[in-house]
């Protein structure tokens, strides 16, 4: 069977390969046409070129090309707050009604008036809280769909557009480029995973199995006679910070060799991919451009760069300066 | 990029197809040779074709052809007990001179005389409880070496060979033949999910972020200055019975289309699968073949398959007859 399946996997590489090379070689000429050259570009090139070729030392096996890669900040925006937090503003505002008992909790009274320094100075556990007790009693399929229709309605505020819509540009190529190499690439978010799995396969081409998030209950029971999955008034588990090389773990199993994150909460995943043998990639989204996305780093609020961007500097890991290492930041620049 | 994506899938169908037809003619002529010529064969192969026919109304796109496997009397055997429980007790047995208050423990002693009976009727949670206790303080790198190195040296009592060597091969060759029609195979397991993942893509090309089981607590640290994770001494999520469907949402975020089982264990899982929309293919494996492997089903103490067969009997699941569907039960047969 291994061999089976090793034949295979070589048959497929060449066929990609040759196609690559006679069919589309507009592409091929340039897997990354948003990102600029320089020295993080040739970083990444470098990287991929040093672990996929058969007869370099760095070789690393397909299986073993795993890429991990924070959500918020670091493949879409998360300004002027977490795209999620709308979301939850308004899965809030429909469930009121029945909780009366709300309208005296600070994180309620700040969540509807969209009040984000208030929102900061009481945590996102209060309010993830919240929004469990809103969709406890709802089934996984009710939950979905809330979700899709939600972001087929709903715009940006800034830019007048779905937030899908404010996808990086530069990230989806490299997603793709990696791909094109036969890395695996998961999202390793502090989001909720049912969140960013109804639309990740559409606007990442990443799979649901490879999302890994925060986990709120579920429960199986017959509903109507029918099975269904309720979900319960509680999390599970918080993907972020240290709890990230920990869902990696639950998940995946194995250390990634490619991480990308642009925040605090990234910096254990970073560390603990760092901490494998063998060549590593470590990556940072730096927010710099205010003109075209936002600029924001070390006293921010939302996704604060501080303690990673030492160890990025410390570490000489990757640091991508928005401004000027991405000719585009979303496709409809 | 989907567009993209979608022509890569088609050249890679099409040349993995043209490579069946021609380089790999006997393996294309029957890709399930272990098992006889029967309903349940045709069963199997008349629900892949149906869902792979995309002039079909029953036709699934490969992205949602998820298949899920019960490990334990599903893919490999678990007579006389579940063969993790062989680890457990070694582990145990290394650790007990740090744990003199485990000597009166009914589930220590019952472990350590491998009394089965006694076993059954303290339950499954104590003894993982035991085994928790026993690893905390691993790092889940020293954890996966204990396995491995366990793996390579222990033998099965009735058979004398390798554990791995009693995995099915006719269940080996219904996982290949998924995977060729672009079946995404998944493992959901009772078992601990690190005690699956070090051997499930040697003996299964199940690579490790497919496999979905128990789940022990671990926590990020340095340790010598060096981050790594460590063990627990906790259970933090049991995947038997309903937690089947919760742990596959979980990680997969969508309903199978293909689930195997083999005990009350998986009864869950099967109903879960049964209640999408569109074609479904429930299977259970029954075991009534003493002579090559074991044969048990109502009353058994490991395994139990009863309400399941109840189950499978009332909807049309279909039941695979080890004695007489199977040509082969291990590959050294």
């Amino acid at each position: 069977m291994k061999h089976f399946s090793e034949l295979r996997r070589q048959f497929i590489q060449a066929t990609v390969a040759v196609s690559l090379l006679f069919a589309l070689p507009a592409w091929a000429a340039d897997a990354l046409p948003s990102w600029r050259d320089g020295p993080t570009k040739q970083a990444i090139i470098k990287f991929v070129i040093s672990v996929t070729d058969t007869n370099a030392k760095t070789y690393v096996k397909p299986d073993d090309r795993i890429a991990v890669f924070d959500n918020d900040g670091t493949l879409w925006s998360e300004q002027p707050f977490y795209f999620q937090l709308y979301f939850m503003a308004d899965q809030v505002r429909a469930a009121a009604p029945k909780h009366p008992e709300w309208q005296d909790l600070p994180e309620f009274k700040a969540l509807m008036a969209r009040d984000i320094p208030a929102l900061m100075k009481i945590g996102v556990k209060p309010v993830l809280e919240l929004l469990a007790v809103a969709n406890s009693g709802m089934t996984t399929a009710e939950y979905d769909k809330a979700i899709d229709d939600w972001l087929f309605f709903s715009r940006h505020p800034r830019f007048n557009r779905p937030y899908t819509d404010l996808a990086y540009q530069p990230m989806k190529e490299l997603l793709r480029y990696l791909e094109m190499n036969f890395f695996k690439n998961f999202i390793v978010s502090g989001g909720g995973v049912e969140f960013m799995r109804v639309w990740s396969q559409k606007v990442y081409d990443i799979p649901p199995e490879r999302v890994i998030g925060t986990v709120g209950g579920v429960k199986f029971e017959e509903k109507d006679g029918k099975p269904v999955l309720i979900k319960l008034p509680k999390m599970e588990f918080l993907d972020d910070g240290p709890g990230k090389p920990v869902g990696i773990y639950r998940s995946i199993g194995c250390q990634p060799i490619f991480a990308f994150g642009n925040s605090d909460g990234d910096l254990q995943m970073l560390q603990w991919t760092a901490a494998g043998k063998g060549l590593r990639f470590m990556g940072l989204v730096h927010h710099t451009d205010e003109k075209r996305e936002w600029a924001y780093d070390r006293t921010s609020h939302i996704g604060k760069l501080d303690k990673a961007l030492d160890a990025a500097l410390a570490n000489g890991w990757t640091v991508v300066d928005m401004k000027k290492d991405w000719a585009k930041v979303y496709a409809f620049d």
